[in-house]
């Protein structure tokens, strides 16, 4: 019946079926600002199961070479458009999940498609460069023109590299070769350093830690693996450094009800991470964090928390890392999340990858190591991925995305908070969140959405995360929430 | 004075300098089979230092936001072309380097260009999937025209990823996974298992290990780092695994005067191989070895070596990871170096990036793990960089370039026999090596070879390593080897 709904007779099958209907979509544009992209669908159109039939064919021949236990369906990205995917079965469905928060300004967005006749674009592409041996002469305008751009105050310098987990990995090592300079009183190595690091020893490869919080994900190799705290079964059977977990707060909602609650939980996570930098047996070099833990759950904490963090980090000289990797670029309605934090200063390194198609951190310049090919590799990043986020940071400018942002991210949010079925709303700009009452009400809460037009994700445990691209407006609210009401009302 | 030489006038400069002329480059086109780049430079062209002064003032403007000393000039990537570089001083150099092996088939290849063309490079480019949620309706057909049409015999899975590191670690994951299970019999997690490792503790986080040699490089992120052991600049100061080294063959050359020498050992090596994993207090969940060790100095072994290592891994149950990232994809002669050992049955995983653009690694779907979400990540590789994979390959063998490097490399290894000046000279395929007698022999002889045309590397302590592309002609080879005539002459 709902499949229907979707099709275009919402409005009169709603009413049918006694859903209270929060939002009429207008038919005109006299109610909706103007579209980002005039060309895109007006609507979900789903004519099948998600996934259908095409999907569930393309799935079992892809698994013949990789495991599709985890995909949801099979796109068609050349009939993408805008907010809206469509999948090899014909459905469009309104994508509120955008590869796992990568997507920034929309599928099939020009201004990433005129890039292609850019003719430095394309030496980038065809010839890839060892950025550490052999730069392009672009590359020192490219670094200015995109990641200065938007570097956070006080970080003057940018390591780029391919991957989210990658990024993080090299802040830690660059945390530890400053933690161990400093140890050491910027003298030399030894001969013994130097010698045991060859077999993985002390005092070579010192017993150092990255101190990371429960329920946090930093990424899935070694060192950020060891970090994440999300799933069991992202860590299981994978060997880990013994590093340290502080409890992240787990704070009630709505905020305005649970205030000395709050505080008191961010008081005793706070008191946590301060004892254990202070009782740990070996030096933390670094902590790191997520402005919301956004694999984990959706958790926030107050912009207090972050800044009293950042002073115990100060008091102990533990290096300051915001994972702004999901929550960078733009999302929660600030180019990055801990903008609205208000810090006295910038974090020690921020990491980012995802919506920015580039990874990397941002780093003070004096953490760049004393000696070269320390932080090295082939490729070092990628020219290609970076001049796709010089046009999405001009995409965001010129069509003031973090405006929209922010309005719909309040709309939505206004919005969530009246449906009595949604526990724990929260959010900041269009980063927003709610909990179901069980992981299996959640999951059906998913598919059941994604069968009305409604491509959605999850995180932690029951948890619904919404991650909309930058280009969503309230048009695609009002079809979001209307879909919701329906679903919620159908379970 | 050799600049002149370069410059048009070598065979007679070579002559009054009392050279010693092996080979006298050919001005017609009778000698040289015909250029597989018709519209390259026919010889290097140095009007300044290098790095000169544009370089040098990139280099400067650069070094505000990234390191780099390591930088040895700066690429006009638009203006290189086949076998040669072009830096922004307007100096054209012929490139045994080649962006640390990772150019397979020559600057601006008209194959990689004529790709942007390709609606369906344009969608994947604009569009970057998440493939472990929504794969692209092509991906399956990209992984057999791509991955599978060279697959390793048996392997008939691929994981992608964003990187070598990111590649052999995901490997070594698989590997944990794998020894994990079968050490627990494949029954289901013990909740002590599924708590113990949200807290980086055993037994959920277990102490295992994967075996390498000295003097390995399989990368620069935590697991990979600890698997390496190239240099301690390289290691020094970062925590690293307690997983343990064997000291790999240091042959003597030439190789059919030390045959004896070299077979044994080789056979202490894979004694102590075996003892290592006999003795070990941990699990050994794999081994990991490269074809040729790159990095830590072109050290080979023979195939009977790989054979029996094998064998050994065979006996103990333990992963024969072989890390191809720089060997692979042609250099060697076949299109993976493992190819030549005429193993009975195919390495276990085998790890693949650099030359192939797209990064990852081959596996036999035993190795899949049981449960989905173990091994993933956001983007699980990019599909841009295998339709250049595909491009490549395609590339390889229409123009049998395979072929190629086999009788080039022949000639360059048989010619190079003959410079008294060169210790060890070692090679299979054009991935060729000779050492110097000194450290600082060597990084004068690159920097002269530099000055006098020939972009070049060097590994370990005092080798050079030659990394031509695939694209690497007689005409070449000639030019190349004239060139360390002289530079030898002069040092």
């Amino acid at each position: 019946m709902l499949r229907a709904v979707i099709s275009g007779q919402r409005h009169c099958l709603l009413k049918s079926s006694n859903v209270v209907i929060h939002r009429t979509l207008a038919t005109t544009s006299d109610k909706y600002p103007s579209p980002y992209f005039p060309d895109e669908p007006r609507q979900p159109q789903v004519h099948s199961a998600v996934p259908g039939p095409k999907s569930l064919s393309a799935m079992k021949h892809l698994d013949q070479y990789q495991d599709t236990r985890s995909v949801f369906f099979v796109a068609d990205f050349e009939k993408s458009k805008g907010n809206y995917i469509v999948d090899v079965d014909g459905n469009t469905l309104l994508d509120v999940f955008a590869q796992i928060a990568s997507i920034p300004v929309g599928y099939n967005n020009p201004a990433l498609h005129s890039l292609m006749k850019n003719p430095a674009f394309q030496t980038a592409l065809a010839n890839r460069a060892a950025l550490g041996v052999n730069p392009n002469k672009d590359w020192a305008h490219q670094i200015e023109e995109t990641f200065m751009k938007v570097a956070p105050k006080g970080l003057d310098q940018v390591f780029t590299v391919m991957c989210g987990s990658c990024a993080n990995e090299n802040a830690f090592k660059t945390a530890f070769m400053y933690k161990a300079a400093k140890l050491r009183g910027d003298s030399s190595f030894t001969m013994e350093e130097l010698n045991s690091c060859m077999n993985n020893q002390a005092p070579g490869s010192p017993d150092m830690a990255i101190l990371s919080f429960s329920q946090a994900f930093h990424g899935r190799l070694f060192g950020s693996l060891t970090a994440t705290a999300s799933k069991a079964i992202h860590k299981i059977d994978i060997p880990a450094f013994d590093w340290p977990k502080a409890a992240f707060p787990k704070l009630k909602y709505p905020l305005s009800k649970n205030e000395s609650y709050n505080r008191q939980v961010e008081q005793e996570s706070l008191a946590t991470v301060e004892a254990i930098i202070q009782q740990s047996k070996k030096p933390i070099a670094g902590l790191i964090v997520e402005p919301i833990q956004s694999e984990g759950g959706d958790n926030h904490a107050s912009p207090d928390f972050f800044r009293k963090l950042q002073a115990i980090c100060k008091a102990h000289d533990v290096l300051f890392i915001v994972d702004e990797v999901q929550t960078g670029v733009g999302g929660t309605g600030t180019f990055w999340a801990h903008e609205s934090w208000d810090l006295p200063d910038s974090p020690d390194m921020v990491t980012f990858s995802k919506k920015f198609q580039a990874a990397g951190f941002f780093l003070n310049g004096r953490l760049r190591p004393a000696q070269p090919y320390r932080l090295y590799n082939t490729w070092m990043g990628d020219p290609v991925r970076a001049f796709q986020a010089a046009a999405i940071i001009n995409e965001i400018e010129s069509k003031n995305l973090l405006s929209n942002v922010k309005n719909v991210g309040a709309y939505v949010q206004d919005q969530l908070s009246h449906l009595k079925e949604l526990e724990n709303v929260r959010g900041q700009g269009l980063f927003i969140a709610f909990d179901m009452p069980t992981t299996a009400a959640r999951d059906k809460f998913l598919v059941n959405m994604r069968q009305n037009g409604v491509n959605i994700g999850g995180c932690g445990d029951r948890t619904v995360r919404l991650r909309p691209m930058l280009t969503f407006q309230q048009q695609h609210a009002d079809i979001m929430l209307n879909t919701m009401d329906a679903v919620l009302q159908q379970n």
